[in-house]
């Protein structure tokens, strides 16, 4: 398999893009990442391989999703990493730029805002984190883009929930001209998704961890209520909980446990922060 | 001259822009306008004519742009007068979707904000106005696109100088495939800067509405301090200042009349609300 062509300006992955198109890519499958790539990556890298001529995955830790006291310093980047695992993967181009590439004038003027929507849930903990990721996909959305007769797909986990939720609103609202395709959740043997903060957790910690998904699973069940999965939460060493709500999975509207509806849970294990969901079974 | 072709939903436009460029239109120019044109709009679509093989012009009241007690409803519509002036300046396609077409959902979750940038001067009177206008600009923009191919320019008026940096602030920051090209400024004889919002001027109060004009003239030449100018726009019967300041034509901040500044006038003439700006000559 030949190694992905690394791109690091906006410039470059542009003219590669119109030259793959130029050259008979049909189609163009993007993912982007924060890389320091885990099997829950690969497995959507995979996917943006196999479903389009042209596969895109750009690794950029993008400073506006951070908020003050986040781990943006911390986050891991071991690119030549990510480019190993993508080149495993087929993937075609890899989109790597700077933070000065990215925003050339410091913080943008003009920006991407997911307003209340955003501010809810994973929103009320980390202030400005969705509108800083709607902000740069936005932009990955026009970098990319292909041109209106290339169709053009982007695929996000759906781990992610509220994201996911919040990436499909905002390519309705400004009719960007790519397709959202949502990829499942990939979970360790023993049900923990996958994460890049996972590798933040000592043994023990992945090991409380494991409660996330075991409630989830008990509430989609019905063998819980929703105060009962709370408390099991809670009551687990070294995890404190932040919310555990059930909504409507198009408007993430809260609302009662019922078929269809889609439970979020997010808590701290130790220092690291960690969410997941689950369907409730229609 | 044949009668543009007016588009009314997002795909008949998209179609049709594509189907024009697939016939050999090799660029694309694009004038957003909220309709009701006059002189001034037609100066710009004559541009925009010119310089493109398919000119476009978008015909939008967007409620977005429009605060609480500011004149949406009472905005002047007339669709079919100004399709036959567009006519007479041989524009290609009207896009003149109604408001469920632009904002199926009602009032977008995800939109475009401008921050600060957009919260001084005329935003400061008109909060939301700036962020109502990028945002459905920023759908025109994807609209529109003909693709990395084809040149996109989209023509701005210099009167809403404000827009008009934050419009191509936009186009940076989100990396839209567009040109923005400004158009100076068109005044009736006597210097009164063309605005849809003329029209609502009584005889009397047009002429009073000359010194805007004039005290920009002055201040440019250098014959009134900046504290001169505010008085004399103030003292004119049925005005009243809201703000005249002198800015960095590429940041928009504030600084003292100097070589090169843009010198911006906001002030209520009766009830209605009139801008105007001059560059100080370099």
């Amino acid at each position: 398999m030949n190694a992905p062509l690394v791109c690091t300006t906006v410039a470059q992955l542009r003219e590669e893009v119109a030259a793959r198109v130029a050259a008979g890519a049909a189609s163009v499958g993007l993912l982007p990442t924060m890389g320091a790539l885990h099997r829950g990556h690969l497995e959507i890298a995979r996917r943006t391989r196999a479903e389009n001529d042209l596969a895109v995955v750009s690794v950029f830790v993008n400073p506006l999703q951070f908020g003050p006291g986040e781990d943006f310093e911390s986050y891991p980047r071991r690119l030549d990493d990510d480019v190993a695992l993508l080149a495993e993967e087929g993937v075609d181009l890899v989109f790597a730029p700077s933070v000065e590439e990215m925003y050339p004038d410091g913080t943008p003027v003009v920006s991407v805002t997911s307003g209340a929507a955003g501010a809810m849930l994973e929103g009320a903990t980390r202030p400005g984190h969705f509108d800083g990721a709607l902000t740069v996909v936005n932009k990955l959305f026009t970098i990319v883009a292909p041109g209106p007769a290339t169709p053009f797909r982007a695929y996000f986990g759906e781990k992610d929930a509220q994201q996911l939720l919040l990436m499909q609103r905002m390519v309705r609202d400004f009719d960007h001209r790519v397709e959202i395709r949502p990829v499942p959740i990939v979970r360790s043997e023993r049900g923990l998704a996958l994460s890049s903060r996972n590798q933040y957790l000592s043994a023990e910690q992945a090991e409380h961890a494991l409660v996330l998904h075991s409630t989830l699973v008990a509430l989609a069940a019905g063998e819980l209520t929703l105060e009962q999965a709370r408390r099991r939460v809670d009551a687990e060493p070294d995890v404190s909980l932040d919310y555990l709500v059930t909504v409507d999975p198009a408007t993430l509207t809260v609302q009662e446990p019922r078929p269809g509806a889609l439970a979020l849970v997010a808590a701290w294990v130790g220092p690291t922060r960690l969410i997941d969901n689950m369907r409730i079974p229609a």
